[in-house]
């Protein structure tokens, strides 16, 4: 049933240039993901609801009795969408890989003692409104409803005029108890997006770790305004050239993420009016920061802006995010059959993050990637590993919502 | 009628934002401005015909009786389309002050033995379709019909599509030999942009200069490819991004044009994916490049190459363009009453220079520039001036039309 979903799955948004899946919030592609989804959840008998926030909620069992019961939901699944000229893996692996597994669960008779749930995120990767793990934090309240529905993308257009295109009612979009109250547990399974897993250097790590947090991480912006002039008859002295101090925000950020030991990227740049025989007026350049210590990260940024002699906007910041201890040991214990389960954290963003953050009991597992390459049409995991993981997921599934109730 | 000519321009296709014009080949806003012109013509009983081109030609008098007779007319004009977010002066003032300077000599009475022709070309900026005086180049065969009509705007909209939506007929373009045989002569007022009619150090220059040459100028465009990955999990050893390489070419450009004397400029750069969290596949980064001496602009873009380890596509270069040298004696003799007039090269490219290079007698005039800004909101000349730059007209034009035939 893996190779089916995938195969189903492989055309919907695949730009036929470059290879990179386009799959951007409340657009066609996007409605055509969700049918999917709710298409696989009817073959199998789940019932799927729309959260407040546009997150698809598959559940097979009551998920409300079972709250009144005191034993809420065992819940996994992962995001379908995409940034720009994405993979197939980042999210949707762990989507279907929830359906396979509950595949396998069905096949050898298994009967849950929780209710089970297959969750879609939607909008994980911020990549039209720019904000990631938007559902999520609409879902919890991380992101108030007001701030969320204003965000506008490339165009100008609303996420709530983008969410009424699509036939949503964005009155109803806030912070959703009901729905947060169903998930006793949720169980993320992502492709890897380093190569922690892959790396020549530790073979025998194998296809699969747990996760054990989140890297602080954040958003900050440079406007970088100059002065609009000829490039032609310019004279060197007399210019107030933006894009020289681009250049220095690039350079800065990796020398500071080098000093300080964490990640910093420059990879989204606006230029105004981006001519080729004009000075720029104004060039905004995005810095992306993460590291494992919180500390280093806001004084990698820090070096960048002295450097440069420009003051930045923070646009976003995330703390570390600790997934439940008791869980992320109980995962890992049930996976060490043969060997030791590699327990790791990362710089990645994921809806899983939000949760944790917000209470709710929250692991991820992650699939081997062995070039480490994400947010590409290159990004890849082997045939062999996606089974692995689907394995993993059947085996948790049995460890947390089997025998007695 | 100068500055009622200037009021009527003021509102058409400003951006209420930014203050600037987004005047561009082939839209609503340049139908609206060739409207204008063809009712400014009308007004003082010219006719106004379009080139095979798309390049108005407002006449007075019959031009092809004059060809026959062995005289053929004399043209002033420029031409009104913009940058984006360009200033209200670049283009525009050319052709207001040629129909102002026409309002005086007809009171005056002024009896001319040549036929009068004001110009407006066609996409001049070529800020939507990336060359510069596409009109006169497609007039004057120095860019093949072929290759103009193929030409894609960032939408993907062809030139030849773009006429077509406009109601032309793109079979028809290229050279016009028909019109080319009108012009005896051609001179061009245009904003000066930089200072070197403004600058404090020779305030004795006065309000208008007479052009001698364009600066040899070019584009080049370095295609830098690196290799999409995520931005917080992949390893900075890991990494292959662009980004720094584009950092790289905007500081060494700048380091170039000072080592060889010429001017170059990154004013243009387009980013995939540009997601804040993604390191980019590809950044593609436009330099533009120019100088009084040929070999030293070659030299700086090689030196960029060398030190950046990638080469770049040459998408356009223009020899340096001398303007008519009998003429530009002529007019600066004409204008030199009360103090000499410079005579200045310059590092902007015009139609003027696009005619001249194609045989036709050509000069310009250049009106001062306090600042030296243009191709921004900010770009200005005193109304004085201007008025200066309309009596030069009138000068130029009893010059090269007064007399008997």
């Amino acid at each position: 049933s893996f190779d089916r979903m995938w195969d189903d799955l492989a055309p919907i948004g695949r730009h036929p240039a470059t290879g990179g899946y386009r799959r951007f919030a409340w657009t066609a592609e996007d409605a055509t993901l969700r049918e999917w989804f709710v298409g696989e959840a009817a073959r199998r008998g789940l019932d799927t609801v729309e959260d407040r926030a546009g997150n698809l909620w598959a559940w097979r069992g009551d998920p409300d009795a079972a709250v009144a019961a005191g034993h809420p939901g065992l819940v996994l699944g992962s995001h379908l969408d995409s940034v720009p000229d994405g993979g197939a893996f980042d999210g949707p692996l762990g989507v279907v890989s929830a359906f396979a597994a509950l595949d396998q669960l069905d096949a050898k008779g298994f009967q849950s003692r929780r209710p089970l749930g297959i969750a879609c995120f939607g909008d994980e990767e911020g990549a039209r409104f720019g904000v990631a793990c938007a559902g999520s934090r609409l879902l919890t309240g991380a992101m108030t409803s007001a701030r969320g529905l204003a965000l506008a993308d490339g165009n100008g257009t609303s996420m709530a005029e983008a969410m009424r295109a699509a036939g949503r009612e964005p009155g109803h979009v806030g912070r959703d108890d009901e729905t947060l109250r169903r998930i006793g547990t949720f169980v993320e399974l992502h492709v890897e997006q380093g190569r922690a897993l892959g790396d020549p250097d530790h073979p025998a790590d194998g296809p699969v770790a747990v996760g054990s947090s989140i890297w602080p991480h954040g958003r900050w912006r440079f406007d970088l305004a100059g002065r609009a002039d000829h490039a032609g008859t310019t004279r060197l002295d007399d210019r107030d050239d933006p894009m020289l101090l681009a250049a220095e925000v690039i350079q800065q950020a990796r020398a500071a993420a080098r000093r300080f030991g964490c990640v910093a990227t420059v990879g989204k740049l606006r230029v105004q009016p981006n001519g080729v025989n004009a000075i720029p007026s104004l060039v905004q350049a995005w810095l992306d920061a993460r590291g494992e210590d919180e500390h280093a990260v806001t004084q990698a940024v820090a070096h960048v802006e002295n450097a440069v002699g420009r003051p930045a906007t923070q646009e976003s910041w995330t703390d570390t995010t600790l997934f439940d201890e008791d869980l992320v040991r109980l995962l890992a214990g049930t996976l060490a059959t043969e060997r030791p389960v590699p327990v790791l954290p990362t710089g990645a963003g994921h809806d899983a993050g939000i949760l944790a953050a917000a209470g709710v009991p929250t692991a991820m597992l992650y699939v081997r990637n062995p070039t480490g390459i994400s947010h590409s049409p290159e990004e890849y995991a082997e045939p062999a590993d996606c089974h692995a993981g689907v394995d993993a997921l059947v085996r948790v599934v049995e460890k947390l919502a089997g025998g007695p109730a």
